[in-house]
């Protein structure tokens, strides 16, 4: 070993014990006839200290470390006179006897501190330098912990990780596979998992009852911010199980991460809101409820005034911003502003101040003062709220659109706190969605998500009616996970491929070796998985989940460190019989 | 939940309960009036009466039951008149009172039992029902038991695990990269990783001083038995460390998993043998050290005597098992049958009974019993031991021949008991291998190995007797692990891949970004990393590592259950800008 203690660990106790520490240059300080050396690890800082009137050499030799240097130190612990709280180690110093450099570091293109210099593309190519900081370690120090803790639940649980492999066949429905063209079968190619959903499910048919895995899984996506080609899955499945039975198993896995991991005790079970509920209140299937503000409908009250915004729209709806009237003007256009953003789209924004002496809004001219007094009624309104209003042709549209306007009224009146965790399970999903372009059914989820058994009966005559047993577990507006219980009846599945347009040859393909397995007695069964990177940016109040990626990709699905993908040379590709650069086609 | 218990829980202790079950069928008898069946999970099985008695209807519906049917049944835990005491379960019985079919089964192509009908092939296509199977389930529950405890114990020391990422890009020192194209960068592709031996070298400039990952590796490789093309990889590294920290570290950590999987307390520290002593006494890198039967030389004893195979080879020796001057001359004769396989390819065996009243060798006409006493010495052999030599014109050759006899006779005298363990690190590793081939060097391990300290002087004038810091560690014959010191300094660095005949730019090239970021400060480091597949193997007593994964592939590289890899879509060829099946380059 090249240190006997780290630079995190001494303390007042430790005053007078001889030590070697081993770690980076922070920085370097010269004050009068003394050095003063920050030495940073893994753990923390400790202050080294030397004396040019004790040893001038070392003195000297100490001024002249660069920052990140890599140096061992070896001296006696002494407490300082002019003590750091700010930091655990801040009451003692080494004073250094023994002083190693193991190795030079030029100078980094950026600084090492919790705020830094660097740029985002700068930290990407130097990302092993953007680790060293604080900041982003201690974020994958927490992914560390909570995979520790997921396995330590879920083990308790009597739930046996299975490692399901990487190279697999290729699923046409989904998303786009990565493949792997296989040299030993030229012309033929693995595809990398978007998730081991069919192979769980083989692994409720071999009886393995309780199965979850930490798990890679790939997508060949067009990247949007926060979506990487590569991610990780904590991917659960159980049989013998109700839709409860596992609600209420992962309600137990998160309530137990929040306490040890974040020291928060979740008591009450978790709110269960139906689909329709959800996109009813709050516009959104991941609403955020750490604050109420729901869609009031106010088509009863508002229209038929003359005022033709709102006469001719098929949705008029509001939020009522608690104890907002106080808004300016200027504020409001801003939110007006806000809400036609072309990301957002709406059209305008009506608004009505609620005040002791009646209501003030930006439709006086169509309204009496009855009409608005019930539409405050309707909110629950009292004076010095602010009601705000939006109105459109298409209801999902308009719904969506004032989701976005009460998060931003959320988080203009700090009701989002990074701190505070409201959990709810969105439940109840419908189990097909039909697509006016290729004017057929989709599946939702995927298509082994059972149908809930009173809504079967729909499946010939209204399918778009069919609710399904599937739900997401949301936190603070972010869907960190979801599932469904699945078919496990070969005769409602065949059903469901024909639902879904499948051809019986096509299902065969695609689908004939989880429908084989299925002959063999299959156990009811169902699932969730959660996204590990979403949690961990979750728990770690990150606003993006590269911070708590070791070495993500950018948006073009590029490690700038790594410069992958790259081109290879042209032996391999010989070998693999493979031509690259086929033009485009038309 | 479909049941309240599990078929392996109920004892005694439970009668007069009434309880629920659910299962697969194992069996069913018809007995008098009676019904028996067993039912299965993965947790026992627990026998269900009918009686036709108490309800006709019930117990006809129970003599229908096919096997491997999936079905819940209720009824009241009595005590056996009959006790199983093989069982867990077999104090006591279930009558049922409601039985409830959850799915049918067709018949499997094998039988679920421990001892099965089913062939390889069969199996492997029928996966999902093989893992039913009491025998192969139990080795992936061991696998997770195993991992559990690995991170448990890792995470006791500081460990950190980190994600490092699996689309990479090609190194091509090593074995071949499988390769993923980009879409979205046409004529580029991603590698997936070897294993992550630059990442974590990384993260160890990165200030990670304790790293390590369970983590998934590729090789394209021709298969040979026990070769997965992926496989799963403990990977370790550490900083501030020199080798010897390295050992005690993942001895600790071995002898933990000993302890908690197989109750095996091992107290004495391992055993370190140089590899230059393992080829010498062993003739292996990799000697399994349950007993000792260490190679003797015989060059000074037995050559000039006239025997002209032994007076022109380059070795002569032998090993002396002990207790075996018993062997028939028919055993002798199929162990020289054995040496002279193909496989193995020795050209002859010569053998000595040390029996009370002299020694009788096959090659009695050309030595007195003196020269024989004299070899008997060598050996320190008594009477009733057997010496078998082997001779040959190539040192390495012959060793190896004569590890293969040695193994053998282990087997046969039964020193190779699957329930004893002993382990040992092999050090002093050369650091080069020198190719007649290709006329140069090759690292033994990887470029970035450091070589011995006290060896660096050896580098220009004589590299091939260098040796490393680098070590496997060996358990029963099976390298379960291996590692090195790495080089952390620049030069050092440079200097090494000179000697290894990489040009400046391909040096730049391949290992460009951990050059780069080795000049930011890199700390001294070494590492580790253990197969985990053949660990679980050992620990489980497996001779083949497919036992103990889920979903293997077979020797051509394919899923035979999911028809992997397989054709794909000519629509994605042309998204993803490369054409197939390019005639081979001659």
């Amino acid at each position: 070993m090249y240190r006997t203690k780290t630079c995190g660990e001494l303390r007042a106790s430790d005053v007078n014990q001889l030590v070697t520490l081993a770690g980076w240059v922070q920085k370097t300080r010269k004050m009068g006839g003394m050095a003063f050396v920050d030495l940073r690890d893994r753990y923390g800082v400790t202050q080294l200290v030397f004396n040019q009137d004790v040893d001038a050499s070392l003195c000297e030799r100490a001024n002249k470390l660069g920052r990140e240097y890599v140096v061992q130190a070896t001296g006696t612990v002494k407490e300082r006179s002019n003590k750091n709280l700010h930091i655990p180690t801040g009451e003692i110093e080494l004073i250094v006897s023994e002083l190693t450099i193991l190795n030079a570091a030029a100078t980094p293109p950026f600084t090492i501190e919790d705020e830094t210099d660097g740029g985002d593309d700068l930290r990407m190519k130097y990302r092993y330098l953007d680790l060293r900081r604080n900041v982003v370690r201690s974020n994958l120090e927490l992914r560390h912990k909570m995979t520790i803790e997921v396995r330590r639940y879920m083990d308790s649980q009597q739930f046996i990780e299975v490692e399901t492999p990487v190279l697999v066949s290729s699923t046409p429905e989904g998303a786009r596979d990565f493949v792997v063209p296989s040299r030993m079968n030229p012309g033929q190619f693995y595809a990398l998992p978007q998730s081991p959903q069919t192979l769980k499910q083989l692994l409720m048919v071999s009886g393995f009852d309780r199965y979850f895995q930490i798990v890679k899984c790939f997508r060949d996506e067009d990247l949007r911010a926060d979506r990487q080609p590569e991610f990780t899955q904590i991917d659960c499945e159980m049989s013998f199980v109700e839709q409860d039975d596992i609600l209420t198993m992962f309600e137990g896995l998160s309530k137990y991460l929040f306490k040890t991991i974040r020291g928060v005790e979740i008591n009450e079970p978790f709110r269960r809101i139906s689909w329709n509920d959800a996109m009813k209140y709050y516009g959104s299937d991941k609403p955020d409820l750490r604050f109420d503000m729901r869609f009031v409908e106010l088509d009863d009250v508002l229209k038929g005034h003359g005022f033709s915004v709102f006469d001719n729209a098929a949705y008029v709806g509001g939020i009522c911003a608690k104890g907002a009237a106080s808004y300016t003007r200027k504020q409001l256009d801003a939110l007006t502003d806000f809400v036609k953003r072309p990301q957002i789209g709406a059209k305008g924004m009506v608004y009505a101040r609620v005040e002791e002496d009646g209501i003030k809004s930006s439709v006086d001219k169509f309204y009496t003062q009855e009409t608005l007094q019930e539409m405050k009624k309707a909110f629950g309104a009292e004076p010095g709220d602010l009601i705000l209003i939006l109105s459109g042709d298409d209801v999902t549209k308009t719904r969506k659109q004032l989701c976005e306007l009460r998060l931003e009224m959320g988080s203009q009146l700090g009701l989002r706190d990074k701190n505070k965790f409201v959990c709810l399970w969105v439940v109840d999903f419908p189990l097909l969605e039909w697509s006016e372009e290729d004017r057929r059914y989709y599946a939702m989820h995927h298509p082994f998500t059972s149908p809930k058994p009173e809504d079967i009966h729909l499946l010939d005559s209204n399918p778009g009616d069919v609710r399904a047993n599937a739900y997401d577990m949301v936190v603070n507006g972010v869907e960190v996970g979801g599932g469904s219980i699945r078919i496990h009846d070969n005769e409602l599945q065949q059903k469901m491929f024909r639902l879904l347009g499948f051809a019986a040859e096509q299902a065969e393909a695609q689908f004939g070796f989880l429908m084989n397995a299925f002959k063999y007695g299959a156990p009811p069964h169902g699932g969730i998985a959660y996204g590990l990177d979403r949690w961990v940016s979750l728990f770690a109040g990150l606003d993006s989940i590269r911070d708590c990626i070791a070495f993500p990709k950018n948006n073009s699905g590029r490690d700038v460190m790594l410069d992958a993908p790259s081109a290879i040379a042209q032996a391999q590709l010989d070998e693999l019989r493979i031509a690259v650069n086929i033009p485009p086609v038309c």
